[in-house]
């Protein structure tokens, strides 16, 4: 069932290690076939170096186990919270990277303070509200999500050009249209975060970057005008050729 | 004699270079067998790069060496003492990774900050007092231990839900149901030491995360209800099967 | 074409990942062949792993692809004009190290602070002007590299001194006699980026090292009085002989 | 010629990429051979990749080449200084580890704040005074060990105790009975350095040690009473026998 999608989220898994981005088994990565209405996800606290692509758990749009001999991720309430109110993510990614947790703990926003931020996240990073306890205690791991997505409701934010949140005294949550564009936008928040923290100790005068520079570097990038890569209809256009 | 077991302790001795957690030979691990009374401890000052299973030591709960041709850490009596106070503890781990050590050294506690710490640590992870010089001249490993334990009475901590503690002046003294648990505590407290260290950087607000945060993340993790992982019994509940 | 400089733009692209100044592909390096008036970079793009030297595209100075199938790097534009208004440099890296991007966001020069500085760059590292909405809009690339050479001619700075620059908001440009020493120059900048922002968190004071530090150890590397190394017609001289 | 000591040096030198201590070339290694009056150093500017033991230049106690057809490290003359005015110490090393020379280049002390440090190093680590312009001129290298020595007989330090300075502006040298030795202690002081800046950001109080947890940990691996390793005589004592 689904062998290609979990290859393909055993390989974004996998990459958690190899980008830094996770501790002992801190992490997890799910992909979702939205035809099926179905999604893979790492099975709960198994190590990296155990994992194998037949590990996977396949859970089904409200939360139920479909395959898999594992228990799934603990967080798997989450992802189908975020699967069901972000409808065009194909993946999503949690992680405790250290750089993150420190914002997150510290309830900031990853503010939008250089073009490695403007490339892949449109606007600052939101640090989710934190949960109440009725919160926690009715569905800890479902509401993780429902902070999420209030906070983008609240702030007007597009889940699309702002593909990864925090939540406060937690850690960062990140999605794409695929499993592994999730971990590649995880990474680019730690490595913002990472960016921003010594900004913030270097300087107190506000740093954030203006909107036409995060036009410029996000949509050299993205959407029909980007020109970044080998796979842009614009970027021939912009390699001129004599 | 303890085969078992010192090859048990030798794995996690091993675990520190592997985690990051320690500088040349400035670490080292021990367990126990509660049975016989006995516990297993690196040599002193022999590097990870020739450390054998056979090379470990094999000591009493008085602190003598009842097997073993080489002398054992030269922090045995800090062991010896926490085994004995301890006595439900299986492992002990002494390094001076350095997030710990800084913290140590400012005589300050690692807070419980967000969830990373609250999954393995309950509360704030103590600075047990630094020794005066009476303690150091009279027995300085073994008051190390002592002011560990001192600190836990009169704070009340529970040392199965704190398995961890920095003492002042020095770095980071952890333990757990195994010599593997022990050293897995350790990372989580260096880890929650760095994430620490930029949140209170980051911002000046009290950023201790509520008991209500601290119960679920602890608890989804440990006792009765626990439901991380594979080996839980709430596990198979949480994992809502189809 | 140039098969010879493709070879040595290729090995000066892979120093970067080497040398730990690239996250995925964010980083290119070119290299020109001065009488021929035609440069070789990186595609855009193109990850590290895949690589080979055959990938890379050759640019005439007015910035025309003159061969190569893939679309070079979308900051050619700042290549170009940069090596048409730096008339003696023969090599060019961008990159978006983590300390310099951090100094870049602040908008602060690097300053020199210490001989590891100075036995490469003579003077401050510039963070050259943000570039306004205007420049942006009617050519952003080659006004990155505009910015640079209007900061030099404003500051009066001889780019052969100082083989390097921030562009504030967005990160550093290094350049040098050859790919691999532009490289090598990226490396010292990202390097002393580091040593400065904890320098600078010791102490409020001045920590400026005096211009005769500054004469004395980059003379002792660059130009005719050079002592260090091997190829240094004076190395003989310092190295007193019985 | 010292073929043996040649082979302790280049291990002491091939010690310093692998502990993380230098950027390319930017590290030296000596030892010495006292009954003969001459010393073994590295080439200057020879890659760690490309380095070999009969790369290694032989120096008397004037500064002058005995043996080598590679020009030796431009620091020479601040080694010859040293073996002169420290008669018992058989090795030297200098760095730009970046914690050091971050404490350098703010002419600040690596105060002794923990244990980590006072294992190894009895006194707060001096920053030597940066060099007057006079100095420079008239002999650079010469005077960098000169403004070691002298502030050390300003403080009454003694250079066994204190195995290792800072230069202010520059970095750190660091010294011991073997090349071996003195790598050793280019770590500690590394590790101090990191361990030092951030409890100096956590706390405004000061940390010292007291001296007697100095003098506890210091002489528990130093001189007639220690017990820290295997090859004490008092470390037999130490590790009771049953």
């Amino acid at each position: 069932m689904l062998e290609k999608l979990k290859q393909e989220v055993y390989e974004a898994n996998m990459q958690l290690p190899q980008l830094g981005l996770v501790t002992f088994t801190w992490g997890n990565v799910s992909g979702i076939d939205r035809q099926q209405g179905l999604y893979v996800i790492k099975p709960s606290g198994v190590s990296y170096e155990e994992l194998t692509p037949a590990d996977l758990v396949v859970v089904n749009l409200k939360g139920e186990v479909v395959e898999g001999q594992l228990n799934p991720s603990s967080d798997t309430p989450t992802h189908t919270y975020l699967y069901n109110h972000f409808p065009k993510i194909g993946g999503i990614v949690h992680t405790h990277s250290p750089w993150a947790v420190a914002f997150a703990a510290a309830k900031m926003d990853i503010p939008a303070l250089n073009t490695t931020h403007a490339d892949t996240f449109y606007t600052d990073i939101p640090a989710a509200a934190a949960l109440t306890e009725a919160e926690i205690t009715a569905d800890y791991e479902g509401n993780t999500g429902k902070t999420i997505v209030q906070t983008f409701a609240k702030r007007h934010l597009d889940y699309e050009a702002t593909p990864g949140s925090l939540v406060s005294q937690h850690g960062p949550f990140c999605w794409g249209e695929t499993a592994a564009q999730a971990v590649y936008n995880a990474k680019v928040l730690e490595v913002a975060a990472e960016e921003d923290y010594h900004t913030l100790m270097l300087t107190r005068a506000d740093s954030h970057v203006p909107q036409y520079l995060l036009d410029k570097h996000y949509y050299r990038k993205h959407g029909q005008g980007a020109y970044y890569g080998q796979n842009n209809a614009q970027s021939q256009t912009h390699a001129k050729r004599k």
